[in-house]
């Protein structure tokens, strides 16, 4: 596919997405808890590549799958996923003022409300799961189990204790970071892209190659954030660089070295892309994971 | 119903309760993130009333339905809840040292951990829900869609931020006050009362008299917790008594007076019972609903 083909259907994808999160939202009314709501659509529009609703929806696609069956689900992703970012920020957690080039939740709306903000936004996902009209009860309750198992102790949050604790630890290894990044990003990744398929249907095979891909990408777009921390300049990236090395951060490139993580990062991608081609009109979405994990450096 | 056979009846609601709880709950094996499990056993075994839980389970059965249609949900229920009460005590919330007599989580755990346990008990009711063997995936679905917007911008999420905001007024009146405990602490009362009904089967007329005790007993709840905020003692309260006051919070004995305070919770009180009158077999629930109303105040 050509680069611009590919960046325009990106673009189109984005736009869905985002339109669909405002129509989901809850009016902005004037009601007492109207703070909150505002800082819930602050963090939501601030932007962001919307990788997680984008794989869900294509892989609901490349699986027969029509858009409405997953969009409910994909906007539930992207909104869960924001509340990790509002809660990661937080001052007792990652204490980062900046998020995507704005000020944090906290920062703009005071912690409480973020952190209320953030309590939310990992409810109201499973009310759009429910409320989803386009596909039966059981793929639902499929999708409801996938993205809460995803937020769990095994999912993001488990991800995130472990990745404190490594912060005071001066002996973590290569292994321990990847198991680390497999809980706090990567199961995400793999409930956004397995909750594609469920959405149109598929079958087990399909649903364990979906998973292969994910595990894959995961690990790649989380050793490339590594890498931009390092290399990136601050206005790309949005949020101050150099901000793992000043908290003594455990990264791929700390403990891998930058040669290394690119090399690894390279690999994943190739494994990614071999796995893809198992799937039938996966064109956009193997010129999406190129462009993805190709971002500068 | 005698008071001793209600008391027994009670007891065995809680352990049988407490005992799914368990069974639910992730083994706790050797892993990276064993201190959050940790911190969310420790929370979920401080105690507590178990009243959400056992008004669902309670709910199921006078519409017909078996325990183990509910047990997850219920469970479900009390996990939320506890999730809840764990961000509420941060610092930047109430700030509570105390909870049901022991240390917040947060001063057992640091705040860090503490808030991650919050969010991991706002992900895993969902997995219970989903992962019920004896409900189709339609009473799922409903069950699921209760307890996201129980959790939401208009239920405990949004009932907090406004108890907040209030804090800060001098001119919050009885209307606003009401309003607020709705969302903060009825919205999942009529939750628990509402899914016990969903679980069994029951139909739109038994849910919405179920739903409309519940709100009855909701406020009621939240009165009586008022009161004993300056009535009791601090070991049969389980929390520093007075901490309203030291707070400057509005509280219906702060608005409405002691006495009015004291009868309107039994207004609400015989309201309710007369309510559960049209179920058949709730004499527990009659005998439940005196009893947790009338603590020592």
């Amino acid at each position: 596919m050509l680069q611009d083909a590919m960046k325009a259907q990106m673009q189109a994808d984005i736009k869905l997405i985002e339109d669909t999160l405002e129509a989901l939202l809850p009016p902005k009314t004037d009601c007492a808890q109207r703070k909150l709501l505002d800082a819930v659509c602050y963090s939501l529009e601030a932007g962001g590549k919307r990788i997680r609703p984008m794989l869900a929806l294509e892989f609901c696609r490349i699986c027969g799958g029509t858009d409405d069956m997953i969009l409910p689900a994909a906007c539930a992703l992207e909104l869960y996923h924001t509340s990790t970012l509002i809660h990661d920020d937080l001052p007792e957690m990652d204490d980062d003022a900046l998020r995507r080039g704005k000020p944090s939740c906290h920062i703009a709306y005071g912690t409480a409300t973020a952190l209320l903000a953030g309590d939310t936004m990992m409810m109201m996902p499973f009310a759009w799961i429910a409320d989803s009209k386009s596909i039966d009860d059981t793929r639902k309750i499929a999708l409801v189990r996938e993205l809460a198992k995803a937020g769990g102790l095994y999912g993001a949050c488990g991800g995130q204790q472990i990745d404190l604790q490594n912060e005071k630890r001066t002996d973590v290894t290569l292994s321990e970071l990847e198991e680390m990044y497999s809980y706090k990003t990567g199961a995400l990744i793999i409930a956004a892209c397995r909750m594609g398929c469920i959405a149109a249907g598929a079958d087990a095979v399909t649903l364990a190659a979906a998973e292969s891909y994910a595990q894959k990408i995961g690990l790649a777009f989380q050793i490339v954030d590594d890498i931009l921390d390092v290399t990136a300049d601050e206005a790309a990236l949005g949020k101050p660089i150099g901000s793992d090395i000043a908290q003594n951060k455990n990264t791929f490139v700390s403990l891998y070295g930058l040669e290394n993580a690119k090399a690894k990062a390279a690999q994943l991608t190739n494994e990614a892309l071999a796995l893809l081609e198992q799937f039938p009109k996966s064109e956009f979405l193997r010129g999406l994971t190129e462009f993805l994990l190709s971002r500068q450096f």
